[in-house]
């Protein structure tokens, strides 16, 4: 009796073979192509599972579930991708067509809402009910549980907090609005205000150590700021501010329990999750009043979607 | 077999008594004492429903439960108001005092949760399981239901959708963060709109209607438009963004079926939601994708209170 979650990412699919008691017992990879006829991208699921169940000399029928995490929009219900920009698919009905494959229950879900159900079941936030888990990566994905219930909205559209306007007139975001979440609290932007920073501080630590290493990441700023430097001081401040505004507006909407911070810049662990913290603590709704809400760094990482494609079998 | 409603404002305690089938038999008011002691307040709204009891005739046997809506952060589970800022109140356990009274069941709630289950039950949102709902007046209410189940989150205190910022570093709020939504898309933010471009302006018709009224108001400027003046137009046009702004930001994190508008500014009617259905067709995420979201005035008004203590019993 075995599970199997598939975790689609815009690079890469990972995928995992569980054991009924959520252990792991066998990886695999696959190099996402985009703008594929999507029964071929089915059949090369197909073969990913069909390849980690011979590695354990398991077949078809040993098992129970396949899971399936996918960027976008996704209508659970149907099981149908209704927009996945990434991998280019509209209105794919995924779940059929695996199933002509491999006829098993099958689940689909939104990837940020897959990864906070992991972490709700197998990670950072068990026995919590009320849920906000951000990723600050390429983007910023929002999966939020409310009372515990994943926030779904219309046809699984809901869960868009990246794209929730915190400068009004801001930068342009690629959804069509300005100052959204995402262009001022990602990765992505960390590293436009870092180099925006270097451009006019070209003496500084901060410029020293992206030319040492010959690119500016994530890191760069906080690296700079843990030499002393001001410059990389005042860029992750700045960031900061960013990042805890949109997430005491998530606070104020849901009044969650538990924060989950995911997605690369939660590398820098505890320093950041206690600055994060403090933010929260100071500027959510009734600050005087709260009971506290908790910020933690989401600790299954990369593998919460594969984690959260086994518990949606352990959802109703 | 009735219920009783009791929506408690900030200036004054409504009461309704209803009939089985959702009929309201009887109404009452109270003028809203802050600074109470609350076992005096809890007196007065026992006498209230007495009293609409005593004119149909009616005596406590008759009741199979009472509701209240209350502003502020309410734990309905423990049937304590946390923290009601505007009657002064912090953790008052009014369920337990009420019943002292009046030994029936009693169920409470945030007022703008109430009255978004109102509109489920019994207005415009009837049929809807994903509803957003905000009230533009004094400052900006938001009470949400996804999946058919209200947003509460931790002790009842989530749902303070007004406290999200839309701008920032902007106008300072009351609640300490500065460029919340209900700072720009409140009633109160469309009189102080108003009243600035008066001053830049006081050759206006909006000037002149505010002289010949004797005081800026949330139609003033909405009036001036439809004489068609440039500067009141422009007023409306800003304000609109305001609200659409804030508006999107819950339509991407939700993604309802339906979006509710009440409060005084709803009064504006079809034209007023016509220009905000166009906002949010436009901005929202993934529009070209979308299946649309639904603009719609709040149609019980400042009956939604009421409305919402009784359905309260019908949730589960």
């Amino acid at each position: 009796m075995y599970y199997i979650g598939l975790d689609i990412g815009g690079m890469s699919i990972k995928g995992a073979l569980f054991s009924k008691n959520g252990d792991i017992l066998e990886r695999g990879t696959l190099k996402t192509v985009t703008n594929q006829d999507y029964k071929i991208f089915v059949e090369r699921l197909r073969d990913l599972c069909l390849d980690m169940l011979k590695r354990q000399k398991l077949n078809q029928k040993d098992l129970i579930g396949v899971g399936m995490a996918i960027p976008g929009s996704i209508d659970s219900k149907r099981g149908v991708i209704t927009y996945a920009n990434n991998i280019a698919f509209k209105n794919v009905p995924i779940v059929k067509e695996f199933q002509k494959h491999i006829n098993v229950p099958v689940k689909i879900g939104n990837d940020a809402n897959v990864a906070v159900l992991g972490e709700m079941h197998f990670g950072s936030a068990k026995n919590y009910k009320d849920i906000v888990f951000i990723t600050l990566g390429t983007g910023i994905g929002t999966g939020i549980i409310s009372g515990g219930k994943l926030i779904l909205g219309k046809a699984g559209a809901g869960g868009e907090g990246g794209h929730m306007i915190i400068r009004f007139n801001g930068e342009p975001c690629t959804c069509g609005r300005k100052g959204c979440w995402e262009s001022y609290g990602s990765a992505t932007a960390l590293i436009r205000q870092t180099k925006e920073a270097i451009d006019k501080n070209p003496n500084s630590i901060l410029a020293h150590i992206a030319n040492k290493e010959g690119t500016v990441n994530g890191k760069t700023a906080f690296d700079a700021e843990k030499q002393g430097d001001l410059v990389g001081a005042k860029v992750v401040k700045r960031y900061l501010r960013y990042v805890g505004e949109g997430l005491v507006n998530l606070v104020n909407i849901f009044r969650p329990e538990i924060v989950l911070i995911g997605g690369g810049i939660s590398n820098e662990g505890d320093s950041l999750m206690r600055r994060i913290q403090a933010f929260v603590n100071r500027y959510s709704y009734g600050a005087d009043n709260k009971t506290r809400v908790l910020v933690k760094k989401a600790e299954l990482m990369n593998d919460a979607g594969i984690y959260g494609c086994l518990a949606m079998f352990l959802e109703n």
